[in-house]
């Protein structure tokens, strides 16, 4: 029997790619996505879709709360930036402890299915400037984590958080996704979706998958 | 101006000390409590029965969700341990990774209240045996908070979690809590409390408070 692996699928390319790399390595795929309130809901849909498109076992969406307010990804009152990546250091469009939240619940799940790996799609290259998608992050919470369970503890195994990404270029994540198959219409990475789930095109997201899909040399079905 | 505090309010002896404690320290309280489907549901009416009475600035119940069927405490179909303590190392009301779920919501409102201190009422000498009640887990959690967040990487203040409970006596948190004038009768510790709220007097959890006011040599009026 494969061992479990659970896989954060936000329904955009990065981690649609990371699901497909976990799945690559053997791992049997318990995918988990959040309802936290984001503007793009269409990314739950798409991440639906995904995991049942490429054999995940389990798809859990957990609804959870998050601060609101703080974020241009959470208040439709906070613009979401548009043609100008890398203006700042972090940009609005930062979830305050986003990924420690999900990583948490990632722990939690994966705990109780005695399961010792969890993959998410962070990427400290071309990326967003987020501090929660850090190496030195990661680390910390790897670190953390095997302190924080009963597994952990009792030596049955040490969690491991798998960025399979983090340093990679769009581009060469773009040709990875590519080789492994990816229906890249499948995939939705805009922060400021139209209703019907078109990409705007101009957000950070949209900049950054327009960029590794020109440096691969490749065209992109999911730009309707 | 008082500095603002997060603090975890479960509702029991613990956490209600330690928002007191916080609140001696001058800190301004934002308390936060999770409805994640508890089968002692009774502590949220007490959570929000110690918020008002202490004057909590604000308090804030969070919505989440967590694996079931792992815990005593989250499924009703695994019984609550009685007459029992410290049988096991880690026992079946473990929730697992819970605190680090706790601590990562904390961790994500205190981001957005430009807050840099969460409390709460972990202890490690007389307790239950999880593994997230360590100083060694909650020492990690710290680290890893102040590489996860905006805050953190840009320096404008570094997160800390307070755990004044962490190596006291289940006794000298009942002498810390009746000096602070603590109304017990508004918590509850019990795991497997009746409908109506009235404590078993047989789980961990009672069993350990009960200690606790016959070491301090008083009555509790919490247990009806």
């Amino acid at each position: 029997m494969s061992r479990s692996a659970v896989v954060l699928l936000s329904g955009g390319l990065d981690s649609a790619t990371c699901l497909l790399i976990a799945r690559e390595e053997g791992f049997s795929i318990h995918a988990l996505s959040f309802d936290y309130g984001q503007r793009h809901r269409v990314e739950l849909d798409r991440a639906r879709a995904l995991a049942a498109r490429y054999g995940a076992r389990e798809h859990r969406v957990e609804r959870i709360e998050l601060p609101s307010g703080a974020s241009a990804l959470t208040d439709s009152s906070v613009p979401v930036p548009k043609d100008r990546l890398g203006a700042e250091a972090i940009p609005p469009t930062y979830v305050p402890a986003r990924n420690t939240v999900f990583l948490a619940h990632a722990l939690a799940w994966a705990e109780t299915l005695s399961a010792f790996d969890v993959f998410l799609g962070a990427n400290a290259l071309d990326y967003s400037g987020y501090p929660d998608c850090r190496p030195e992050f990661l680390e910390a919470f790897e670190r953390m984590a095997n302190l924080a369970t009963r597994s952990g503890v009792e030596g049955r195994g040490a969690f491991r958080i798998h960025a399979p990404l983090l340093r990679m270029t769009k581009a060469a994540i773009v040709r990875r996704a590519s080789d492994l198959g990816l229906d890249f219409g499948l995939t939705s990475s805009c922060y400021d979706p139209s209703a019907g789930g078109k990409p705007c095109g101009h957000c950070d997201s949209c900049l950054l998958r327009e960029k590794g899909f020109r440096e691969a040399g490749l065209a992109d079905p999911g730009r309707a």
